[in-house]
């Protein structure tokens, strides 16, 4: 099999066994059976017990030889020292994925583990078959309602166009958290562990070539095969924006192993710059990435980086204003032509300058729309940020972005805040379906923008 | 009156008048009954409208004399070319302040406007009374039930302890919401809008001395009498934090008016200077200033910026530590002596440096109840921050904080996802209302544990 097929078994099964699969809710693996089951999976399950003969109205079975059809995904949650001859039993029965849970390899950083995850990637590489983990959380697909991991609350994650690859379980759930609650929604994630022969340059291969996947996030603790995984991420960039956050980036924290040949220094600087070299977009924090992430994946690549404000309440506009420039985007200078179409929508009291101030217009929709037409029209703007207090509040304004934006070459990013319950919310997801991305605070709204002017640049430099 | 006096009326006001009250759903002075009412105000709501008998149920009177009682606050909202004769008429009658959301003022730049503000301003003064705006969205305080605005959704704002003066009604809005959904809570907020008689200085004076304020917020665009105010921070910020965040900083949109003596330059870096000379805690977004007024609201002063981290998924714990080294914070070095102490309860696979990875154990509330203890009193830890990914999922650990640090004399604060309706947004509940404030993101924990240690610099310095 070739690197797409390995990793299809993975995130597309037609079966799953879990080998551990237990009824005690106190074990991981008891969680495997609940979160397989209850995100709605399409396939065959098969738990695997040889003491019980039914876990959760699911029929077990004694032995993987057990199981009458194929299994296409097996996921082993027993302990280390069991694991080899299952592996082993695995591949002979032609199982064609494997997702291992267990702890107790090469993070102990003893000799026996270290060995022990040798003898499991060396099967694995003779098999032509790819292992998750060991050490790792799993992997989910939400849009064939996988969740193949021991996190019930992985099934919230919602579909959508980010493919997530993690070096931790513990982040694996805050980015899928943050990426469901701000509207991005995930493709595919996989929570990598030990990477016993799943690199990072792999995972980003696959990512690449998925059709569900727009942009492409990383969080990366440390590399080895950098050189492969730079190459990689080189001619990816390319195509789709890849957004990597790297941690553990004090001296104390770095690992002393990450210094010989083909792998990266621990030191934060290197990797930023070879990262920078590469096309990936660096961000600093999980905050970072999913506003980065958002509007990359629902917004198409600007021409530049100047920004047209148009904002309902001014103070508003300001703090947009302060952040473009503090992310390096440029307010953009509207051209004569475009300030006298404004000027006759807008009241004369009011300026019409960038930051454009619509206050007196913003319950009109008609209006409304003739100023960001206006906005959207001039060469001289290469993307539009709409501020708003809450969206009903500002109807006019809020239903014409969806009228201007719904299919515009330009991008835009929205600024408001919302309320439960009163149409404010399902205002927000009106413009969120559209394809519009919503921001609750300005400075997140800014970097959203700020990251589609980063991927242009990587664009342009590297000829996308 | 004096100034607290003054203001006491505005903010505990026993009866209110609203000039130009109606029942038209499309005028500001519709949406201020509203306002008024559904805020569930506990003294007499007096709508003024000559049209009218009755508004939303409220007896109406035709004019501010017909009124039986006496006025306590009065608010304005007709258009500027009467509002004269009011104002004239309020202060005969012996209104003891006065709240006006007219536009059409100084902001307008014209020098009708600027003449009629400076006419407002004199009859105020003379008076001996203050006037909230013109050009203002008013003043809440949730602790008495009381929204003297025109934006219903202000009614949402949660009772707590952060006093804000904003310049600029929209950003209100924002501020209100975001510390009431983050959990820190209100206890009185002004939009100083055109400031005809009221100035930063004096609202910094009065919330320094009110005994629902733990800390004060202040949103800046310019600044009349700077002197003033800079010398009156200096001394309140030896008592209370205080928090603002200077807004229109690019060179173009800097006011050429403010240049004068006792005004500051437009200048970014100039206002930066001169807020840190004078103790004020300079944020740099509305995220910033939510986790920094959170953290101060809720937290105790620690005695210096060593931070220990106690983690249950390892990998957050390595964001936690890599934030502290941006942020100024340092990673704390634990004795001997705690390491120990930490051995005996932590699975010897783990190691016990600092971020102390407490994945073992944080099922198991006495277990991590003792790591806590052990770090907490370690002498080389100012604060501490937990690491959890939902608190149902380390129950042990989140209960455990609970009982360490509810009256704990050292600084700490969590980080943790939260899901609705499972329990895990109860247990957040729980941890808040014991002081501990939960974040949920990494980033924002540390920006708050960032901000303690930066008040705790400025107590130091200024002798607090």
């Amino acid at each position: 099999m070739g690197l797409v097929e390995q990793l299809n078994s993975i995130f597309y099964p037609r079966s799953i066994a879990i080998i551990g699969a237990t009824d005690n809710p106190k074990k991981v693996s008891y969680f495997c059976v609940r979160s397989v089951l209850e995100a709605g999976f399409k396939g065959k399950i098969y738990p695997v017990n040889p003491e019980l003969s039914e876990i959760l109205g699911l029929k077990t079975y004694p032995s993987l030889s057990a199981i009458p059809g194929e299994v296409d995904l097996m996921i082993i949650s027993i302990p280390a020292q069991h694991t080899l001859p299952v592996i082993e039993e695995g591949i002979a029965r032609g199982v064609k994925g494997m997702v291992m849970f267990t702890s107790g390899f090469s993070e102990l950083g003893t000799r026996e583990g270290l060995e022990l995850q040798e003898k499991i990637k060396n099967m694995a590489d003779a098999a032509g078959i790819k292992i998750i983990g060991p050490n790792s959380l799993g992997v989910i697909n939400p849009r064939v309602n996988l969740n193949a991991t021991f996190g019930l609350e992985m099934s919230l994650a919602r579909p959508g166009h980010a493919a997530v690859a993690t070096q931790s379980g513990g982040i694996s759930t805050y980015i899928a958290n943050i990426l469901t609650a701000n509207g991005t929604g995930i493709s595919k994630l996989v929570s990598m562990g030990n990477r016993c022969n799943l690199s990072y340059d792999e995972i980003l291969e696959y990512y690449a070539q998925d059709d569900d996947t727009r942009v492409i996030v990383l969080h990366v603790e440390g590399l080895d095969r950098a050189r492969q995984f730079l190459e990689v991420a080189r001619r990816v960039a390319k195509q789709k924006p890849v957004v990597a956050y790297k941690v553990g980036r004090s001296e104390k924290l770095n690992q002393p192993s990450l210094s010989h040949t083909g792998t990266l220094a621990g030191n934060y600087a290197v990797y930023k710059g070879a990262f920078a070299q590469a096309g990936i977009i660096s961000v600093n924090s999980l905050s970072e990435l999913a506003d980065v992430t958002k509007a990359l994946a629902y917004q198409p690549i600007p021409s530049g980086n100047r920004v047209a404000i148009v904002s309902a309440p001014a103070g508003l506009g300001i703090i947009l204003a302060d952040k473009c420039y503090e992310s390096g985007l440029e307010l953009a200078q509207l051209s004569p032509a475009t300030e006298q179409r404004l000027r006759q929508v807008i009241s004369p009291l009011n300026p019409v300058e960038n930051p454009v101030d619509v206050a007196w217009v913003c319950r009109d929709r008609q209006a409304s729309r003739e100023v960001l037409q206006a906005v959207v029209e001039d060469n001289g703007v290469d993307m539009v940020v709409v501020g708003l207090i809450y969206p009903t509040m500002q109807i006019g304004l809020t239903e014409a972005t969806g009228d201007v934006f719904q299919h515009c070459a330009k991008p835009v990013a929205v600024t408001s805040l919302s309320l439960p319950n009163d149409g404010n919310q399902t205002e927000i997801e009106k413009l969120e379906k559209a394809g519009i991305p919503v921001y609750t605070l300005p400075e997140n709204t800014i970097t959203g923008l700020a990251g589609l002017a980063r991927y242009q640049r990587i664009r342009e430099a590297f000829g996308g």
